[in-house]
């Protein structure tokens, strides 16, 4: 491992000087959020799911964010629709795949989204990319599980197997496109003592995707300002309640000395 | 335009008072926060969409508000049956146009509305109420797009063709019933960098369209109130995220002193 | 009525270290809330409706809480399968009332759950416990009306007619499985000025009932621990707004110290 710099700061003015649309077909107890944490990046966010719009909203948006934290069959379907539009278009698919390995349903259609239209960033927490990986993994829910293996592995694998960019998103983030490798130690704790941080982090990924081809770059350097705004707002916090509303504080005004200063990424390829 | 006095702070004390019900059929990103923006004015607001109960609801209710921003068919038709209930009984529909002019699906089922029910007050950004008007408008998801015309011709046109007022939000709004026009020159440009600024403002309107009749004036009070509570707000927030929690403190706390130093309302008519 | 302590901070104490799964099927408008208020409790909230996995998912969780606050036909149906479930697999069920009264929607609904499923805590304010105990009450909406009768003789009629725990929530709360009744005087009034209270107290109340078999004593325990929260909550914050983050901040941090301080429960058996 050896620690590099990566010039986050950089595609973060990009995306406040672009502003792109963000189409979401995402989950009902995190949609505020997701739509919000795209807003303070100073993109713009849209949550469009009838079927028959999907393929024209995401024609005019510059990515696509799918979740499937309260998927439906009916909802999967409008995915699909909007992700053949994307992936016409050429613009990045960001899979998040909430409580995969929870439900049978979960587990089928996460496989048929990923049979059936092309996703270019799948992130998750440890079980459930690993369960999409193919390992045996129970899970609690929709929060992570203990998986024995070999993260690393286990998201290259993913890669690997679909041609993507896999995140695994935990107190470390593992990014990799199989080619590349970048460990992300950013972050607090207190993420996980509220409701949405996943989410947001698919939501913060699809935004820089808009600006980086290079994907694994894009989706470190949007976890980069995502968790260091989360540190800042932890010290300002007293509690989870005030750490979110201070988090969205803290990336609203994140600047290149933060960024700089804070950043503890390290890559193997 | 002549600068002018209107009793906003009256009719908020009226709504404090009366405790209107508001019924709503709103998108499911701002849901909470049009619920929330309601209850802290005083009033009480009600979520029901199905399409069983939406015009029982209704003919409980003071008034109805309207906004398609996560439409679907189905979800425009429980609109009709709530709507045509709130016209029955003779109470304000407000319709929040988001996300109009984005795709085909949100023109066509605004101006089925428009149509077949009769809507009361019609709130918009600048491209969304252009749209309505009939120009060549092209959006950008639910975000305002510049629009070249006049907007006050803009407004009164809408106003006009619908026999309703026309509400367009923007650093100045425009409410106009075609008669009266009113600029409000209220608010903070945080107001634009988090989600739901634009839905919480149709459930303001909303609110106060139970205690006035004249639903220009109606409009332009509620506005008043929502952008010096937000005024208020922002020179105490560090951000967005605070921003959002303290603009409630703020509206909840308003009174006549602040309402009348701060508001700048100009007449034309 | 006797004054009497509970060990309240011995079950958070459980919960904190269980982290149970709460499966809901709730309301649009708050559904983050009784998501994250699960969360600051240290327990793993899971919302999930599609009618093909809500019996799996129930059946991982360790308990089940159901809102009709923004009911539909067919949400209803998944509600029963994952009540279904939840009866099979012998974990308690929460059902929060959430604007019974307010339709007939509401009131058949609400009927053919407590029929066909069991269903183990009944939550509602006065007016809507008063509807499923047969009092005949014009509901406001989704807040409280007034209720003439005698609240006590209210909750034990229901706590007998389905053989259940019923929760009258209200300034003051009653609790009672009919044999036991305890009274709750913990609380603040701007709870009442804030969206979601209700719903979240349905939440917190399924958390502790994974913790303790005495129903009514679990449900009293959660309400102390929710309702001291929000005093000490209530004394930090300047307005609703900023309440709510700081209910989850102390919500957070609840020791025993101070639930041991500050409870304020009576019992008559």
């Amino acid at each position: 491992m050896n620690k590099i710099r990566i010039d986050a700061y950089g595609l973060l003015e990009k995306v406040r000087q672009e502003k792109p649309v963000i189409h979401h077909l995402t989950n009902w107890v995190t949609i505020y959020d997701c739509a919000n944490v795209v807003k303070v990046l100073g993109a713009s966010p849209v949550m469009a799911h009838a079927k028959e719009e999907v393929a024209e909203m995401a024609s005019i948006a510059s990515s696509l964010v799918l979740n499937i934290g309260t998927l439906t069959v009916d909802f999967i379907e409008a995915m699909k629709s909007a992700a053949k539009s994307a992936n016409k278009k050429g613009i990045p698919v960001v899979l998040d795949a909430c409580g995969c390995g929870a439900t049978e349903l979960r587990n089928r259609k996460t496989a048929e989204l990923l049979e059936e239209v092309r996703i270019d960033i799948i992130k998750g927490n440890a079980s459930e990319i690993a369960k999409i990986a193919g390992e045996d993994v129970k899970t609690k829910g929709v929060d992570a599980a203990k998986v024995e293996k070999n993260l690393i592995e286990v998201a290259r694998h993913v890669a690997k197997k679909y041609r993507c960019t896999a995140v695994i998103t935990g107190a470390e983030d593992i990014i990799t496109d199989d080619k590349q490798v970048f460990i992300l130690k950013n972050g607090h704790p207190i993420m996980a003592s509220i409701v949405g941080t996943g989410c947001m982090a698919a939501s913060v990924i699809g935004t820089f995707a808009t600006v980086e081809k290079n994907l694994a770059l894009a989706a470190t350097s949007g976890l980069v300002c995502f968790e260091i705004a989360s540190e800042c707002a932890a010290k300002r916090a007293s509690g989870p309640g005030t750490f979110k509303e201070k988090m969205y504080d803290c990336l609203f005004h994140l600047d290149k000395a933060t960024i700089g200063t804070m950043q503890k990424v390290e890559a193997c390829e």
